[in-house]
């Protein structure tokens, strides 16, 4: 497989998400945490702007700024689109990137909890959920597979990524358990990619249980307010099966509103604020299993 | 005691704290809820703009603007100052208010549960918080005697007023655990107004226990950032003691630092997302019991 030279470490890509930027700058006070004898570890402040102003962005939502197409535009960009140049810049370019491997933070306040976002199915990626799941079994692998597209996601600037997702916690705020969580995810993929170097022998189990992207479900709404809220059976209770039939929703005036679909699904990011904007109450996944190659297999 | 005829109940005051307009719609659906036989109701969306915006505020915190000068000054106002003037217009004048009674809505990601402000001393608020705490007994009672300043708060606009702030909640966020727990705050502060008005004998507890307002404390700051987080046995505490020496702030480098006051206090509001602008921890309270006066005391 082949090596990995160069690493970064992204927080910060959604400026309120605030656990990402006290990361990096723990770890400017403590560099030797995420040292590893076979690569270099770059940290990265994604959005300074909007983390400057506590906003999740300033002119639209920059881990959508990395399609290729809007990497090459350069009439008059939004302050993210410029943003995105830079990083462009300075960790890819795009499809032949000087870096081998980015880790972007986020937080979320869904129940989330310690979500591993994984959009290839290469070996490298598999191999590193599972290594990540065996050191801390809370984790959860949320399976976005981005087909053959152009993927306008920050990861998508480097040939291997993954996203952390950690919560439940509010936008711009610190909490010293989902900050700690957060640190150990990233040591520990830190941890795997110098294990991939080093080609060490890892005990890792035959399959991983993914939740794969299904579909975006939103919220009723009557004129411009939402109609419902979360159930308060569904709240907190991301990655758990939702049955056809179940409550999904109160509405404000008390009734119920219950989900039919015709088959069992897995909610996550359940009552994100980030996703009200676009009246998504929750992304319903599917519970898969994926085999677990060897270290011998062809790295994708 | 003099009587109650018109009740304003706000929400939105502040933009991302979503409960209460969405408690506003709800009344809207459901007028007949918050109807009582011996006073009118009237439902006020604080900051229409910021609600719309999903911010805290547009331009300055608007439960600062109704101070008597800033309500007098006309000098090409902030939207918030402008807001405030509407509001003085629609449910004051300050000093000689239309209005008998105001209910301003707030949330707070700290653990707050229900949390009733009271900033006078006068019989009906202590009477109200005392009968609002028998029916729902997880109340508490953040007491900030506005003495004989010039208070800023949208409260201050009338002569009786009631801030309530339920969490933990993110902001721009609906739950419907927290937003039961306000309508079932305010609906009972509307039976306690229509009993007050009615003369009917009220069986409240001769004394209440309230955390009164001591002091502010802030973060320790390095190089424009936060130095520590809330120390992780103290997340979520609100309301429970604090004793001299207890952890109080774990640092980014994983030290500990302790509270060296010289007494025992109550902290509220611990890390509260709103405060990060001003680099607020929480708030330090003492725990203090008013006497409950009965129904014929002089209404001050």
């Amino acid at each position: 497989m082949s090596h990995i030279k160069n690493v970064a470490i992204v927080g910060g890509t959604h400026g309120n998400e605030v656990t990402g930027p006290y990361l990096l700058r723990r770890w400017q006070l403590r560099p030797e945490e995420i040292k590893r004898p076979s690569f270099s570890t770059r940290l990265c402040l994604g959005n300074p702007k909007a983390f400057k102003e506590n906003r999740r962005f300033v002119d639209e939502d920059l881990n959508r700024c990395f399609a290729g197409d809007s990497l090459q535009s350069r009439d008059s960009p939004s302050y993210e689109a410029a943003r995105a140049s830079v990083l462009n810049y300075e960790i890819g370019p795009k499809g032949s990137s000087k870096y081998d491997f980015v880790i972007d933070i986020h937080t979320s306040t869904s129940n989330c909890g310690a979500m591993l976002v994984l959009t290839g199915d290469d070996v490298f990626s598999i191999r590193l959920a599972a290594y990540i799941q065996g050191k801390i079994p809370e984790t959860r692998i949320h399976y976005i597979p981005s087909g053959d597209g152009d993927p306008p996601f920050l990861g998508s600037l480097v040939s291997r990524s993954l996203g952390v997702e950690t919560g439940p916690i509010p936008q711009g705020v610190l909490r010293y358990d989902i900050f700690e969580l957060t640190r150990r995810v990233v040591l520990s993929a830190l941890d795997f990619a110098h294990n991939h170097n080093s080609g060490l022998q890892l005990d890792l189990p035959k399959e991983l249980t993914v939740f794969k992207m299904h579909q975006r479900l939103k919220y009723p709404m009557e004129e411009g307010y939402l109609a419902a809220m979360i159930h308060e059976s569904l709240q907190g209770r991301d990655y758990e099966p939702l049955n056809p039939g179940d409550p999904l929703f109160r509405c404000l005036d008390g009734s119920l509103l219950s989900y039919e679909g015709a088959r069992i699904v897995y909610p996550v990011f359940i009552n994100e604020a980030a996703y009200y904007r676009e009246q998504l109450a929750m992304v319903l996944t599917t519970k898969e299993t994926l085999s677990v190659p060897g270290a011998d297999a062809a790295d994708a």
